[in-house]
């Protein structure tokens, strides 16, 4: 998505070999019309799937699976974190590793807004590693959804993340904009997905 | 806001003499085009005031806040909650204490995303006790901000939330849905405001 990756080039910041903040636009500020453009895209790639509901986690991920919602009508669920998995009767939950953090979050969701007859798009924000990905498929399952596929905002395609979803079975993975490596602190792109 | 008085008469559910919860379509499922019609509420509310910023907390604050910030064609600024105040040079930051929850937690809000030159309206999910309101007009003091108002999707009018917020100097304070009292498990709402 060009005006993603413009912003990405214009707005983000490489702090680290292999970090890039957006904090001001998509994970602390907020650009509501970048959201709303995000959200149209994804219910274009996603469109006549038959997707019920959007499953995506606390808290970067929810301005890009709210606007989704919107495009595509229908409710949007975010996942709660929590530190510990705390098994209950009434939740779906997953652990979630985050290689950043270097620690584990649980992350649940009410059982009551996630049944079979229910046909998901996975959304969120950021995937380099797959775990968040991996947590909601998780959650799916126990619910025994269908998985319609994943919607990613920025896809860090030099780490592992989107093989670690398809060895896990994840398919139709779309991604608004895939960073194929930085270099000199520069962003450079897969060529876009059509 | 007659749609949310409606909304929170179906499908909001009083668990407790004292506590609602609506995570059926605001603070765990989302419904999108309720989110969007709030946003555009608070637009006409706080039109013409010159905002150049939302403020709001993480996670629940999120979806009615973006949705503001698109109506008002302004940047939302969500603070992040961490579990102690790690005081830095980098980030506005205030304690916020939950009197559900009994314990306190930090917001924080990076510098670069809050100056003085800011109008900011002050948007949350939930008007109780005010702690959360009070926490982010301390950020925004912090910055030297101006604060326009502050638009609260549910306000417990029986509870101390918006005399706190105006004996702290907040005005202009606007909730679209004012719970006067539970009555037998109903919800009775203050009258709406114009």
């Amino acid at each position: 998505m060009k005006a993603l990756e413009q912003r990405i080039q214009e707005d983000g910041r490489v702090i680290e070999p292999d970090i890039l903040k957006v904090d001001s636009f998509l994970n602390h500020q907020i650009d509501p019309v970048l959201m709303q453009e995000m959200g149209k895209e994804f219910a274009r790639l996603f469109a006549n799937q038959g997707v019920t509901k959007i499953l995506t986690v606390e808290a970067s991920g929810i301005a890009p699976a709210v606007m989704a919602g919107l495009a595509l009508d229908v409710p949007v669920v975010f996942a709660r974190k929590s530190k510990s998995r705390i098994l209950s009767d009434d939740a779906f939950t997953a652990d979630v590793y985050s290689f950043t953090k270097q620690t584990s979050n649980a992350i649940r969701i009410d059982k009551r807004f996630l049944s079979a007859d229910d046909h998901v798009l996975l959304i969120d924000d950021f995937l380099a590693n797959g775990q968040a990905l991996l947590g909601l498929k998780e959650i799916a399952d126990q619910a025994g959804a269908t998985i319609v596929g994943a919607g990613i905002v920025i896809e860090k395609s030099f780490q592992p993340g989107r093989q670690n979803a398809i060895d896990a079975g994840l398919e139709n993975i779309h991604s608004l904009a895939r960073i194929a490596v930085f270099e000199d602190g520069q962003v450079k792109f897969v060529n876009e997905e059509a």
